[in-house]
């Protein structure tokens, strides 16, 4: 079974939906055969590189709150992710694009270190001092503990192209599939939860999915069967087919 | 979409199969949103690593072949293989245990280089002098060149439990899903082709597979909308949810 998961490094209940998503998972007695896919999802997609403001700034001026509750809106969240066992700094912290840090996420995920990258992102941002934003040296250390070779992470950061595209269609696909926000799970490409549930909903929607599992239907191009001969060569334990004609 | 291929290394028809399909799915119109996982399937299970034996030997000795008729299945998918545009040598080729091959392959899908390594593999056996069975410096020479780090390759190797359950899941996977052979092709876990169809059998498999994607059923708990905030706060281009509590 897959999972996806549509989330912004910026998204603060991604970072708790994340935990929560695999404390369910953990959980899960066949958790060995599902796989996890990070997906992107900018929250703010035309946000230049370098404009960079403190997240209490940012919500007052792009969102209208007032000062006092943007702080509490700050402090609901650090509460939940503290329920979580998640660090998280309330103050202090600041806002920017992320799509250098997609294409990177993206880079991890073709040499298998996706996860690996994603929780450092989400720990750099969310729970230390020194910002993530319009640091590439940042970045590259990140990459780097992640497991990453640090010249070949550079050299994608230096390049605006590289897997610039996978992000986009990452987010094409989130609006196909009617996310409206983020976290967004999706589970085989059949079941959806939007948002940082508690984690007996992924409990359930594993569970669910898991079972719902659909008996293959056959494609062998009009021969009737699928595991007959007929186009269709195959070798097994009897050795391979060898056609008659 | 997600395609996943269950193979072997020594399956001629895998080989063959491979190249239909991916001819298939260079014609397909959505071919960047398809991913493609090679999954493992031992022909010969029990076979020791020390038990190679050429391979007309092993048609005639364990499938009761005359040397005629090994020899006329090896010119008929030399042939066959000659028409998807890859060598392979008829005679002289060695046939072995394809274990450590698969638990290798396992290891390059979590470097990102699974493909990279299963054609050098495919090469190696169907068209080159020299054996890959029971030669891990070979081994380790086509991991390398498929771009893995060559002392991670050969811990691998060396460590008979390393990438072990995930072969074995993957034959228990196969099993379940009803394959009798190999290759075998499941397409999003809903549809399966058995063996190396003609590569419009595939064409056909993959549209049907695509327009039959069903629309996510939302799970939300009993909140009753998957994309509302009771339980499931998200971060959206408006910002992000704060739970009235």
């Amino acid at each position: 079974m897959r999972v996806e998961i549509w989330s912004d490094i910026a998204c603060p209940w991604c970072y708790v939906g994340k935990a929560r998503f695999e404390k369910a998972l953990g959980g899960f007695p066949h958790r060995d055969d599902v796989e996890v896919v990070h997906r992107s999802f900018e929250l703010d997609p035309g946000r230049a590189k370098d404009d960079i403001q403190p997240v209490l700034t940012m919500l007052t001026k792009k969102y209208g709150m007032s000062q006092a509750q943007a702080e509490a809106g700050e402090d609901n969240l650090g509460a939940q992710a503290a329920a979580e066992g998640l660090p998280y700094r309330t103050r202090g912290r600041d806002h920017g694009g992320t799509f250098d840090m997609h294409r990177l996420l993206h880079f991890a995920r073709a040499r298998g270190r996706q996860v690996e990258l994603l929780d450092l992102l989400y720990k750099a941002n969310f729970a230390e001092e020194r910002s993530v934003f319009g640091d590439d040296e940042r970045l590259l250390e990140l990459a780097t503990a992640a497991g990453l070779d640090t010249d070949a992470a550079r050299a994608v950061l230096a390049d605006p192209d590289a897997y610039a595209a996978e992000v986009r269609e990452d987010q094409r696909e989130a609006a196909e599939l009617g996310a409206r926000g983020v976290p967004f799970f999706v589970l085989d490409r059949k079941y959806g939860v939007s948002g940082a549930q508690p984690a007996e909903v992924f409990t359930q929607a594993l569970t669910q999915a898991w079972g719902d599992r659909p008996p293959l239907k056959p494609i062998d191009g009009g021969s009737g069967a699928a595991d007959n001969q007929d186009g269709g060569e195959v070798c097994g334990p009897d050795g391979c087919a060898v056609p008659q004609s």
